[in-house]
């Protein structure tokens, strides 16, 4: 049985699906790895590295395509891959199954067995596959890399002879995995740090990293933070109270990092840019929602823009500006999705089509897209 | 008496010579300040913050410079600058007494009375004016994150459920004010820091600060560790096996940070190519002595070049690249500098030319350079 890995070709993308850990692991289970020269070149891989873990390197992506039985991309095939690929061979990726359904259709039509990493069900047992959190956790802490190279400032207290620099202030909306690290790092580069996040369950989180919760806590949030997990709707009374602290906290920041999505719809509006008016000279946001529309309207894909003074960080693929490590920890989760597919004994794969995990991530299979959840989608533009 | 400031204008800078802090104080002490419009907008200072302070706003830098008895700047008056200058004004600015002497010859013969602030001499009375320490130490900071914007992996260890991500290993070479800073703010970040410095006393700093200091410990070094300060020159044969030792430290970095300058000198090479090549792919060099020919012979100024899969960061003016703290930093030294030469009565300067402080850095008088310390440096191309 035999991998097939290719160089990425999408615009920015700097990942590999594999790292010399990972070939190394793949070589040791009897699986033959053959990888695309300069595959690896912008994660800090050379070809030599995956060689020495056992890996063949070939000239060309026609090459590591042809007679794979598994090929593992970081993003999804591209419509001048997919007439490379093998019938019934295995393919996994970022499939982004909310986007570009003609190219879905395209990928099932080739005839491929196709999963999406972004669909393992966030269960304890696929935790070690989750991409969504690896990638998250690394963009949560480059956005606050980001955010500190636009700004004049520097983020510690700093006490000097010439007085002293105050720190700086940096909230970050969204406590999920990017936001959680976005805290951690900011704090670890001494920032005054403070938080929100649609459900009081967060609070604690927020707090056992050094960030104070920024939250109206009258009784209605109290009910909700001890009832955990997503809570129930706020009341409208509450949201109003909440939108203006908010507004009145985003005031005296210096950071604002915004990190809110929501699976398949547009990302909602945090920092509207009557807020921006209201920030000092100087100040920085980073919206790490840009490509799903934007926590702030006046965020532009790929662009720092600047606006009343304050400038708005829209890198995008914030995971793929620290490729290195977040193509160590996707090479990982590949791995750990691919391994319970492969009989040790005959080396093959054998796909459990009753397991949760199958279930939930494969979306092409015998010439269809397979998945529920994305036939049920609303197709987006 | 006046004050005039104007925007800079020499490539890339963006601080400042005056703060709405600064601009306050001075006005305190009964002085008038005019300030070019948009002097501050890339240090974050609006005209509209500087005429709260109670500054007044022109429109070009002549009429910034006409009547102004003293004149606050970041770079030394330009060959355009100079003609504006009033005869007999007080000049004060990094003067760069180290190169273009017929620049200090053209603004001496205008007839102002120049202060270079750099040869501020390094006393306790003038800590508060030190523009070296306030600059360096940014520059220090900015360095890191210099480095983490280049670096492909995290600095701190993650621990994730795909695996762990082990922290990066970064080495200080200087442990001066950048240096020290340097390693402060790598270790924030969560990076395993060490550091070197010819000076054998170094050490306590560099281990007070959480790194690990670099050193042949023998009896030379030992003794030479508690004589302090800036010990005797170290034997030929210390320095071979000190040398040995960076070298092999050097190829388990994946940061190294240096900051080795000499006043007036080309800057040492400490990291040489056949160094670099025993780098691991992907690791960072950031060369803060790339202005003064580099601390390493492949670091180009201005430019982030990749040589055998290392990048070698040359950012030049590296406190520029956070001008609103550096500008604030600098315009305090500026006002611990001048006030002791105002008089409180009338007003008005009195300089005593007797002072150590004045004596060492004022460099032009009367029409004629006057420093010894200038007069007596060799002549750079």
């Amino acid at each position: 049985m035999r991998i097939g890995i290719v160089k990425e070709r999408h615009p920015g993308e700097r990942r590999v699906a594999a790292s010399s850990d990972t070939v190394k692991r793949y070589v040791g289970m009897g699986l033959e790895v053959r990888i695309e020269t300069g595959a690896g070149v912008a994660a800090a891989v050379t070809d030599a590295a995956y060689e020495a873990a056992g890996a063949s390197i070939v000239k060309t992506a026609k090459e590591a395509l042809a007679d794979a039985d598994v090929v593992l991309k970081v993003r999804k095939p591209s419509t001048d891959e997919i007439p490379l690929l093998k019938k019934g061979a295995v393919v996994v990726a970022l499939m982004e199954p909310y986007r570009d359904r003609a190219l879905l259709e395209a990928l099932a039509a080739r005839g491929v067995t196709a999963f999406s990493l972004e669909m393992v069900p966030r269960i304890t047992r696929a935790q070690s596959m989750d991409v969504l959190s690896s990638q998250s956790n690394l963009a949560g802490y480059r956005a606050v890399l980001d955010a500190a190279a636009e700004f004049g400032r520097a983020f510690p207290m700093m006490m000097t002879a010439a007085g002293t620099v105050p720190p700086a202030r940096c909230l970050v909306m969204g406590a999920g995995v990017a936001g959680l690290q976005a805290i951690a790092t900011a704090r670890r580069l001494g920032a005054v740090v403070s938080a929100t996040d649609v459900r009081p369950a967060a609070k604690e989180q927020v707090e056992s990293l050094g960030g104070t919760f920024v939250a109206v806590e009258d009784e209605e949030f109290k009910q909700a933070e001890t009832a955990g997990g997503y809570a129930k709707e706020m009341s409208d009374a509450y949201k109003k109270k909440q939108a203006e602290l908010i507004a009145e906290t985003i005031k005296k920041q210096d950071i604002v990092i915004t990190t809110a999505l929501i699976p398949g719809r547009p990302a909602p509006v945090l920092v509207s840019e009557d807020m921006v008016k209201t920030m000092k000279p100087g100040s920085v946001i980073v919206d790490l929602a840009v490509e799903q529309g934007g926590n702030c309207p006046l965020s532009k894909p790929g662009e720092v823009v600047e606006a009343y003074g304050v400038k708005i960080v829209g890198h995008t693929n914030v995971p793929s500006r620290i490729a290195v490590d977040a193509s160590a920890l996707y090479a990982k989760n590949l791995l750990n999705f691919l391994t319970p597919l492969v009989d040790a004994e005959s080396k093959s794969l054998k796909i459990d089509e009753s397991d949760e995990i199958i279930k939930a991530s494969m979306i092409a299979k015998d010439g269809k897209v397979v998945s529920e959840a994305v036939l049920k989608l609303p197709l987006e533009e």
